[in-house]
């Protein structure tokens, strides 16, 4: 098995548009990484239903959707300090062109769900990572540098149960395929600011 | 607002039935056990991405959903003691029927959704209550007895967010209907073990 510090899941590292379009919309950036966090726990627990005799994956998922309901609390505490109530917010096209790449079919589908998760899972680290440096508010920035760890320790669980659970020889030419969609959604930046614009 | 001590949700008590059906089949009550807490956990996750904007409603069932994924690993620990692997289990029709019984227009959704749950909440606790008591392993009857009380809180929970949201005339006669069917698809025995036979 490859180790993660050895496995380099995007194909290509965000823009400095996204970055400067975050930058300058922190507030909506905020109240859409709660609508975030809620939806990672929503694809972990949507997984316990799916696989209910996978052991493994049980335990590491049950342990990712409690905490991405934690980091849901804590950003909506974030929201409520700033005085943003919640709120709908139209999705950029990420997560559905991602979600629409998973075949329906098994094995096929575990293996596609774990990795549109891991990729999920690493793009959002290497965001935080980006708002965590470069954030003008200290406070925001020091939270968002906690995130950071769980976002990796997060798409290391989705990649070791992808190991676990799938054919070894699948794993990484799909891998590839999967990244290339996913730096291809976001090459065109789209117009609202989102964690995933 | 009523107080939750002057509430009785249910209309009719567990039979005795159920309960030797119950202390007979203890390793598969566990393992149904198990479901209706992933089940508990996702019926709140489902609600948070319903009503996005409803900030008291996201407070507390973000709260409950944790609770709940944190029991669901505390019964998988059980199930794991006793050597029984997570598998599939056929439910019986109670949370279907339940289910069905909600409308789907707004405002009565969330007006149903949250009684069904504070009902099924109020019906877990009973029934836990009766497994503490009369279960044979004095360590599990501990257990059961310590997950009644996160029971109540969230029937209470469930019936407070049903005060805050909803119409004040029609919670009480559409709790009465609920509670009514309730009790009547538990009237029948079903012949396989579970939480809710």
């Amino acid at each position: 098995m490859k180790t993660l510090t050895k496995i380099k899941l995007l194909c290509e590292p965000t823009s400095e548009a996204w970055l400067q379009q975050a930058l300058h919309n922190l507030d909506t950036i905020l109240l859409d990484h709660s609508h975030c966090e809620r939806k990672a726990a929503g694809v972990a627990v949507n997984l316990l239903f799916r696989y209910p005799s996978h052991t493994d994956l049980i335990y590491q998922l049950t342990a990712i959707a409690k905490e991405e309901l934690e980091h849901f609390e804590q950003v909506n505490q974030w929201l409520q300090k700033k005085g943003i109530p919640l709120a709908p917010l139209q999705p950029s096209p990420y997560g559905a062109t991602l979600k629409g790449a998973i075949r329906r079919h098994e094995p096929h589908r575990l293996l596609d769900s774990l990795l549109v998760s891991a990729l999920i899972e690493a793009r959002s680290h290497e965001r935080l990572g980006l708002l965590a440096e470069n954030c003008p508010d200290d406070e925001l920035a020091k939270f968002y540098r906690g995130l950071m760890a769980s976002e990796a320790r997060h798409y290391g669980i989705y990649w070791v149960l992808a190991q676990k659970y799938c054919d070894q020889e699948q794993i990484e030419p799909r891998l590839q395929e999967l990244a290339q969609l996913e730096s291809d959604i976001l090459s065109n930046l789209y117009p609202e600011p989102r964690i995933h614009s």
